[in-house]
């Protein structure tokens, strides 16, 4: 089987891109990070995902992206909550910078290490809330980069960051989630929980998953804190 | 002043960028990396020369590549000696896995935070024992990929990565240095120092340092335990 690497964030994006890597016969090693986000239950979501869909193995590399600050989430301002609507192109306060850039450049390490060329990564275009790093051109750059930053590049292999949630919406998404098995219970995509680790529902990510449930004519299994 | 990105190990091509940095009237942010290393003496070293050049800051980010594995300078394997010249072809034992991948995006999201679009990096291409991400070409695939991975891109910035030591020798990274009034008293470049931290003098690393020394008619200042 080909080894691949896959982003796992514990969200429900990153779920159904595991579960895309598995059903297209790759082996996968899951990545998450522990980026000093507030609270820790994305990792404890990215543990449950990766058991749930049988990934061969799952690291989680400790990253503190706080010591450059910059985002909400990894600074102590307060998430913004509520907002009318969202714009496209402007870029939110939830933005972590060169976040993506970062994660890929872990995941390209560990392939270097497993002998694989193929990262899958949750990226998604359309419901990307402005985040530079979601796009397609940012995807290809990397995969150019990743062939000229390993020994495997200079020996001849192309990589391939397969980003198959890129032009889907998110209730899409759910869709594609729901016809692989993905347990959505298990997945986590709040930027603020409660302290009962409850999604607080009113957060962009929340509203997003929602808006994405209410569209796809499907229940999210997970509870909120208020709805 | 504009302010720029300087990747900073200690060594003496890092410390020599940095000083290069200064000179072209940047105002200069230091950014080491303690990844796991069996020692901290680099950014013991890294600390001595940010200080002693200038920088206007200086962080250090924790990541650790061991959980990847893969490399000597990670890993728990004997670092080799003594080895008879080298060949440029092969990839040394010492490699770290996307190990520039991953500081240059780490370089990325400081220069998001601080306005910044130069990072500064001593890669080199001569002396570079067979590194992948210390080609030229590898440093403008990054370029590219930053222009499209930040909202400054994203707002028409171009990012430039100087590697202003790319073409030089090691004889030429000294002669540069001592023009610029580095210190190299202050750097360290051992892969295997002793237990009371003096350089080794026969690991690759002290071998590439100590003959550029010499061709450069230079007394290297460091003390050795072996010579």
């Amino acid at each position: 089987m080909k080894r691949a690497v896959v982003l796992l964030s514990g969200g429900l994006d990153s779920a159904t891109t595991l579960a895309i890597c598995v059903r297209e016969g790759f082996e996968p090693y899951a990545l998450s990070f522990d980026y000093g986000q507030r609270h820790n239950i994305e990792t404890l979501a990215a543990e449950r995902v990766a058991a749930s869909l049988g990934a061969r193995e799952h690291r989680i590399a400790g990253i503190d992206l706080r010591i450059f600050g910059g985002s909400a989430l990894t600074d102590e301002i307060p998430v913004p909550k509520n907002q009318d609507g969202k714009n496209m192109s402007d870029i939110p306060i939830t933005y972590v910078p060169a976040r993506n850039t970062i994660f890929l450049s872990y995941a390209l390490a560990w392939c270097e290490v497993l002998g694989a060329i193929d990262i899958f990564i949750g990226a998604n275009a359309i419901d990307y809330s402005g985040y530079p790093d979601c796009r397609p051109a940012f995807i290809a750059a990397f995969e150019d980069l990743a062939g000229l930053a390993t020994k495997a590049g200079v020996e001849g292999a192309r990589f391939h960051i397969h980003a198959p949630l890129l032009a889907m919406s998110k209730a899409q998404i759910i869709e594609k989630g729901i016809e692989l098995d993905v347990d959505f219970s298990l997945t986590h995509s709040c930027y603020d929980p409660t302290t009962d680790l409850l999604a607080c529902g009113v957060c962009d990510s929340c509203r997003i998953r929602l808006e994405g449930f209410r569209s796809a004519g499907r229940k999210d299994p997970i509870p909120y804190a208020t709805r």
